[in-house]
């Protein structure tokens, strides 16, 4: 079934501990779309600038993602410049530009308004909203967002909430969005604010989706290699939205399976800077990994 | 099947954010101990002051445990005391008493040097190891040990280690040992010194089983009530071994259920001070949360 992401696309410079890269191919809506084109086909609405590299149009049309929906600004492409210390889940944000995403105003083409899976990716609330009202009549919906949304926005982000059917948090959003430290029950003052589910992530310590009719809890698929966590969130969202899509289903038999398909999509992400792992990433690998996942959590 | 623990009983003084207790009975054989009782009959061996209350020696007998290998020596019992901030994984040590353990020498009664199953609790590696000896073939041998003994007693600790089955230890202890960050690589190094197992726990993340022929992984039962984390890790330990011992199994799909058993007994153990909440816990109660927590990670 139709799979629509509206977000951002993003030349970010990363640091870690090992490595430096400078303007690789990034973004939101970029490593959410590239990471659900493994399971299904997927349209992406969002803004670059008149820097955009052909080539990464290129690599997008190349896995699959309709970039019909892809405007080109005048001005620079957004940037993120960030450094990751020797624990991963510490990540100092160093420069952000937004550039044409200033600006941005979500157009999704005609063709793509009856998508019936959509997601919000991290992107302003306002953004998230035009984007949404634009799409008719969504089976299921996804939002997702970051802490300085929810410092400066939060009405607005409130608003989006209120409309979609989902959101995925990190552990730091979730306890910043609702004031609850232990995060069952921030997921429940979540639960509280409007979605029917909210998905929860823990980094490596794995992730957990509740629900009225819905508690799945799962652990991170083991890596030892680490080499850029950058859009791991993303690209969990992108392999747990494509397999909802892929499947057309989105009950709570399929929402446990799409953990897992979430899981796996940022375990390969995260073993290689920006998209390279996904790009190069097949349906029997990410199914080898979702058994041996499977072996791991079966009681 | 036949178990027993040795290693420490103690009065406790506990401060959290909402309480102050001071001389609860506790110690690692203590709550090792409870906890394991609810699953088959344990002997526990370990010393005890003549301060210690006759009605805490009634407790644990009316608990199902069998107290002849706990002697009466002169002096105090061993004291702790420590502070948890509001993040219950940060847990500052006020004092420590070694009182009557300086001098401990544990000494298995002869009725239970056949025991089949064995823990060794958190206690001097060389008090682990005089006890291991003593027994004469166990089936299964788990050890606990703590960051002190790490830094401190390091070649006798990995001695103990290269005799047991099973090592059980926590997330920042499992890096202590090994010098690895990631936990998986640990682990990993942790069975390259001895021990066909090791089961990692990772406090509100859950917990991890490795070895040759299993790699099991769990999150934690959600507890949303707090009330003092003091023994979580001695109760998984319990309900682990108790239920290894009641079905006289160690076989990895029996390992997978002691997982979910060990898991269940710290959730309860945690929701009161000391081992109040463990007394009173029933097999059924027990059981109920199991189904509970299965339902949670079964995908």
């Amino acid at each position: 079934m139709s799979l629509l992401v509206v977000g951002t696309l993003a030349y970010d410079t990363v640091e870690t501990v090992f490595a430096r890269r400078e303007d690789v191919l990034g973004g939101s809506a970029t490593y959410f779309a590239i990471g659900a084109s493994r399971f299904a086909p997927v349209s992406l609405v969002g803004v670059v600038g008149e820097d955009f590299r052909k080539g990464d149009l290129e690599l997008l049309r190349g896995a699959g993602v309709d970039t019909r929906g892809v405007e080109v600004a005048q001005g620079r492409t957004f940037r993120w410049s960030g450094r990751y210390e020797g624990d991963w889940n510490k990540r100092v944000t160093l420069e952000t530009q937004l550039n044409v995403l200033a600006t941005f105003d979500p157009k999704v083409p005609a063709a793509q308004r009856a998508s019936r899976y959509l997601f919000l990716a991290n992107a302003s609330p306002e953004v998230q909203l035009k984007a949404l009202l634009q799409v008719e009549a969504p089976a299921f919906t996804m939002m997702d967002t970051m802490n300085l949304w929810i410092d400066h926005s939060r009405d607005a982000l409130l608003a989006v909430l209120r409309k979609v059917d989902a959101i995925v948090l990190n552990d730091e959003e979730a306890r910043m969005l609702t004031g609850e430290r232990n995060l069952i029950r921030a997921a429940g003052a979540v639960l509280g604010l409007g979605p029917r589910y909210v998905v929860l992530k823990k980094g490596e310590h794995g992730a957990f989706v509740m629900g009225g009719d819905l508690h799945f809890a799962l652990p991170a698929y083991p890596v030892e290699n680490v080499v850029d966590p950058t859009g791991a969130g993303d690209s969990f969202a992108g392999g747990f939205m494509g397999y909802l899509a892929a499947q057309s289903r989105h009950d709570p038999a399929a929402l446990r399976k799409a953990m897992l398909y979430g899981t796996i999509t940022a375990s390969f992400c995260v073993q290689a800077f920006g998209v390279e792992a996904l790009t190069g990433l097949t349906r029997p690998k990410i199914d080898e990994r979702f058994d041996e996942l499977l072996q791991i959590v079966t009681v």
